[in-house]
């Protein structure tokens, strides 16, 4: 019988490194652990990714730090190497225990078995812990490389310089980043249970131990070791934190009992019991896993990558996938979390400021790649040229607007799903406010016409350009302006005071008139029952199927987007967008409405982001076609176990692990299926259980309140 | 001495083929006969290009229509071919005589000498005469194979289907284009001045005489052809107006002193003496003689392909090249064909009407690509990317908007030359305020913001594509929306019935208030002596020099514009923009002005299209640089002698003639140098003669009188 709580492979391959690497990832929203070997470096892509540390080196694009490895342990046993890939393996497997958060291997060569388990703390943001267990098969001479590896995987590295190093009490590996010269420190303690001898050294790739032992076949060898990180975004002197906390952390075990009992009290906040098969209940923890790996629960105003903390991909940059795709999981079970979420956006809202001014506008337009500060990661060239690998103009930075109007949605989903405005007061409100001013001055009229346009900008479906009136942008924008409108009549008649020197302090008075005119020009007429444009002449592009896109391609790296690509002059669009826009704004449209558009979209669509095929399954339960939603479910839901999902876009690696999908599986599962709704402080469920479940449970927390629903074919119940 | 009323060619290579058919073309504006060999076809590019004959095969582009060649005439002696690149060649001479308009080529082979010469007549539209001359070096056995050759040279063919035939009492070919079945008959009779036996035969190839005659040594052989070219759109049966014509029409040597009796008239008209350097003085008369080769002067209403009558490439359609490039040179010199060029528009306002409509504007929105009926040729995808073989999508269709603007300019220049309004109350006025209306249509207002824009747009720059207010298209605009105020303004003093009437008829009163506002949003500032931006953001560009993106390019044909080109994200330019601007609203800038933008976009601009230099060479003469023009002056005169300019658009031939550098070379000898500006009727002259030219001496014909103008470095005198 399948395991539902873990995930394991057997054998080695060495294509499998990479995804590897994503899927067996720990970590704990302060950083991850690639699933690599411990014996593993650079060429493997072994990584310590840290949250919300970014570098840039010369031109190259600004990306998250990796720390240095202090998990870093090689066997030599008779002079033999005894490393996965590097020596012959007679077994090999890989588990991860997804309740746990923990990591294991066990590997067989012919001269030892290696055996280890490591997790990154839950209990403890700094902390990583890893304990080998090595069974001799003959009586050796044995000699464990163990260490804090600073020859760390990079891809637009190096990020690290100036290294100073002790091996005294324990080791210690301190650095600075280049551009802003952070320190970053890894401090590493070892304990055996078997007496050895031991040489500490320092080489250009790091600081380590040699320890030697004469090992006896039938008796087992126990190695732990204890890794703490910090960096001056934490502390003022990170080596000496490093140092305390290796001295003050417990034992092996007594680490493990707390991570395991901190993992425990996030999935009795969050599981998602699925009663049906065994690979989709699987598949829905390893989602709920991954995206709890990388929650930034250690933090009170910081947001997650659009790869988590699987890498440096998509330069750790925070997207829109934080405000619509996992913001729904955290607002419903975990808050506090939502919350730091979306401080992170009222925290960054300066540089939001900085960018519209950039382009010529007021108000706040967002980073489409958020870095630390909200600094816009995203450049100009987005994307490589397969055919001249040439860098190519894309326009994700300058024209995707909707990030600005996605903010603000959760901003007062928030508000509306909790009932607490004390968000909004601490800065909420005014990120609203800009937002809404932002959009006043990206809008146009026409001179003969009295209707307002959003010109030239990108929706979700970023294979298309360019476009004016894209339906999504400009409901998003509409929207904004109205909360805008709606929060400031809210707090005129609760908190007058606040509201006013808000006002004022912003200049702002003069812009409620004109938002008042523009929001209602701008809203798109939704027609009962008809096709919503996806923005204007889509319907004009040549209809033509994925396959007679597919055809076209010379190159499978090629990318489908910009002015050259496949995609670009036909209907067919990489992710959803009329659709996500029906997901997000469920009271516009009928049933009907949605599943017009819904079949004439969906055989149109690429799903070439993770974001979409979660927008596809809430709508099919939406005009109760769950059997429609279910392969989406499973796509989405599987993905970090499958190793789905795109690896390039044009010649840039971009895979890793999918938070985004991840938080879509739990929508799925709970606005779905379940048809989970919470309006004012109630419950309501509209249960579209497909056939291929038999019930669904899951804790709910409500105005701080949880509740246990369960769902079924029958009905539901909540306790 | 070089003579500078003919260019010639001595000795023969393949590689010259396609630039000889146009270096050497003869034409008359109702067809243009490439610069070919009697004896050629299809694989030599031989072709008879009707003027305003279009023709759609499948879903290629839709291109004007060769018409058979009745001139095909080819020698055998001894059973042995004696053709240019068949059989060998002692010696070999073509030579073009620009003053009368005649085309000669005198080749030796080892059996026979040719001598040839052949005009498209400019007294009789539909005549084209040649003669050969055979000297035969032994007595020999000889067959002429002359006759209509059907098998005719087509880009996007073919054309011609349904042929008929028939071989007395002379050839006649008839035949019905494609997609309109449009008939086109060709007839060809056939003097001799010694006696032969002959054969007529029908093949699929055509119909022809085969000539048999035994050839004396010393003695002199002279064969005559005389062919008539109908069409549909000239008689209700082209095949006996063909057959009729060839009956009645004179002797070689009849029709030869006619011809030439008109291109004398011509000449008396609009030659321009230049003293000085002959090779100027040479490329001065070619650019007149291939301009009036093309000239409309048969027909009412009609105006000038791109690439003249040399062929098919850019579809045969009209360009902005005729109100902004060829105008000029007729207005001054032949008003009456400025009127034809301009009536061309006024009878296509209807298809601009429907294009305006096509893209949800109101008004006019001209066709880029102006084919018959105003049809619009241009494509959206009129690029074909070297790198994939893919076709590109290219906005010039749908963003190069100034075009409507551009012919309101010529119509309104027109008026200002001439002091003749008949042209405007002929439609002239309709098609202004249509203009005018579609750029009201067409352009934005901020919602925040008083101030108009036009966005998305390509200016003359075509490597920027989908720009926002460039600022040659907003004044272009902004211009024409005045012109619709200021004729109404006239008409209501001169003629109230008529605009009355016609505002009526368009229901235009309303528009006018709003045209006054928008007029004014939209016309850009140009601060004295400051830099003008070419469209917003332009500045920021990438600034680096044209050899910097040249290195980048990887295959010579690749196209340097869209969104992938190398120049694309650069300043570098195609051609003159903001200089064109300057050029065509003098009275905007000052000198200073002028030069400091000059000196600014000159070393950014790569001069791709023969558009370009005599803007540059224009405005050096504002102020007073003459030595800067003498340069682009050269290249523009000379560049259907040497062959300059560009021959392919990524995968697309683009070669032929250059009309509007024809036009363009005469704008800087006249309007340049010798700084002719006509006000009111009044000529003034304000000489800025380059060192390279003692003397400048050409005809003005203002308000229906000619004068003759001198210019020297010493002053001017008006005859």
């Amino acid at each position: 019988m399948l395991d539902v709580w873990s995930f394991s492979q057997n054998g080695y391959r060495e294509e499998d490194i990479v995804t590897n690497g994503n899927r067996f990832l720990t970590g704990n929203g302060y950083m991850g652990f690639r699933g690599t070997m411990d014996e593993w470096g650079r060429p493997q892509l072994a990584a310590v990714n840290l949250a919300g540390v970014y570098d840039q080196n010369g031109d190259k694009w600004r990306e998250p730090v990796n720390a240095p490895n202090g998990l870093f342990a090689r066997l030599m046993v008779n002079g033999e190497i005894a490393a996965l890939g590097l020596a012959e393996s007679l077994e090999h497997r890989q588990t991860i225990d997804f309740r746990r958060g923990v990591h294991s291997r066990d590997t067989l060569f012919s001269s030892v078995r290696i055996q280890s388990e490591r997790f990154v703390s839950m209990a403890e943001p700094h902390l990583l812990c890893s304990r080998l267990v090595f069974h001799f098969q003959q009586d050796a001479s044995a000699e464990l490389l163990c260490g804090i590896d600073t020859d760390i995987w990079d891809i637009n590295g190096p990020h690290l310089f100036d290294f100073t190093y002790k091996t005294e009490p324990v080791l210690l590996a301190e650095a600075r980043t280049g551009e802003l010269k952070i320190p970053v420190a890894a401090a590493q303690r070892v304990t055996t249970d078997f007496p050895y001898e031991e040489t500490r050294e320092v080489t250009e790739n790091g600081v380590f131990r040699r320890i030697r032992f004469d090992a006896k076949a039938e008796q087992v060898y126990t190695v732990t070791l204890t890794v703490a990180i910090f960096t001056g975004l934490d502390t003022h002197d990170p080596g000496k934190a490093a140092l305390t906390l290796c001295d003050e952390s417990g034992s092996y075990q007594a680490c493990l009992t707390a991570h395991e009992a901190e993992w425990d009290k996030i999935w009795r906040r969050s599981a998602i019991e699925l009663r049906g098969g065994d690979e989709a209940a699987r598949a829905m923890n390893a989602s709920l896993y991954h995206l709890h790996s990388i929650a930034p629960r250690h933090a009170d105003s910081l947001s997650v990558p659009a790869r988590g903390l699987s890498g440096q991909t998509y330069k750790g940059a925070v997207f829109w996938d934080s405000e619509i795709f996992l913001f729904p999981v955290f607002v419903h079970t975990e808050p506090e979390l939502a919350k730091t979420l979306l401080r992170y956006r009222i925290a960054t809202l300066p540089g939001a400021l900085r960018k519209a001014a950039e382009y010529g506008y007021r108000g706040a337009f967002y980073p489409w790649e958020s870095q630390e500060g909200g600094a816009e990661g995203c450049t100009d060239y987005n994307v490589t040229d397969v055919f001249t690998h040439r860098p190519v103009r894309t326009y994700f930075r300058d024209k995707q607007i909707h990030i600005s109007g996605d903010i603000a949605y959760a901003l007062w989903k928030y508000y509306e799903v909790t009932g607490d405005d004390s968000l909004l007061k601490e800065g909420g409100a005014e990120v609203i406010l800009q937002c809404a001013r932002f959009f006043l001055s990206r809008a146009h009229c026409r001179m003969d016409r009295d209707k307002a346009e959003l010109l030239d900008v990108i929706g979700p479906d970023e294979y298309h350009e360019r476009v004016n009136n894209n339906a999504f942008t400009n409901q998003m924008a509409a929207h904004c302006m109205s909360r805008a409108l709606v929060l400031t009549e809210h707090f005129k008649k609760r908190d007058p005071a606040f509201i006013n020197a808000l006002l004022q302090t912003l200049d702002y008075e003069k812009d409620i008139p004109l938002l008042k005119a523009a929001s209602e020009k701008l809203r798109p007429a939704f027609p009962e029952g008809k096709l919503v444009e996806q923005f204007d002449g889509y319907f004009s592009l040549e209809d033509c199927s994925l396959e007679t896109v597919r055809s076209r391609v010379l190159d499978e790296r090629e990318y489908w987007g910009t002015n050259h690509g496949v995609a670009a002059h036909t209907q067919i669009i990489k992710q959803a967008d009329v659709i996500a826009l029906m997901a997000l704004f469920p009271t516009l449209f009928s049933d009907e409405t949605v599943e017009r558009n819904w079949r004439y979209y969906e055989p149109r669509t690429e799903h070439g982001s993770s974001l979409s095929a979660c927008m596809y399954a809430l709508t099919a339960c939406r005009f109760n076609r769950p059997d429609l939603a279910w392969e989406h479910f499973v796509k989405t839901a599987a993905i970090d176990l499958t190793g789905g999902g795109k690896h390039w876009a044009g010649e840039i690696y971009i895979g890793g692990t999918h938070p985004a999908a991840n938080g879509g599986a739990w929508m799925i599962a709970a606005l779905g299926f379940a048809g989970l709704s919470v309006q004012n402080g109630e419950i309501t469920l509209n249960p579209r259980l497909p056939e291929q479940i038999q019930s669904l449970r899951f804790p709910v927390t409500v105005r701080g309140k949880q509740v246990t629903v369960t769902v079924t074919h029958e009905g539901f119940e909540i306790e």
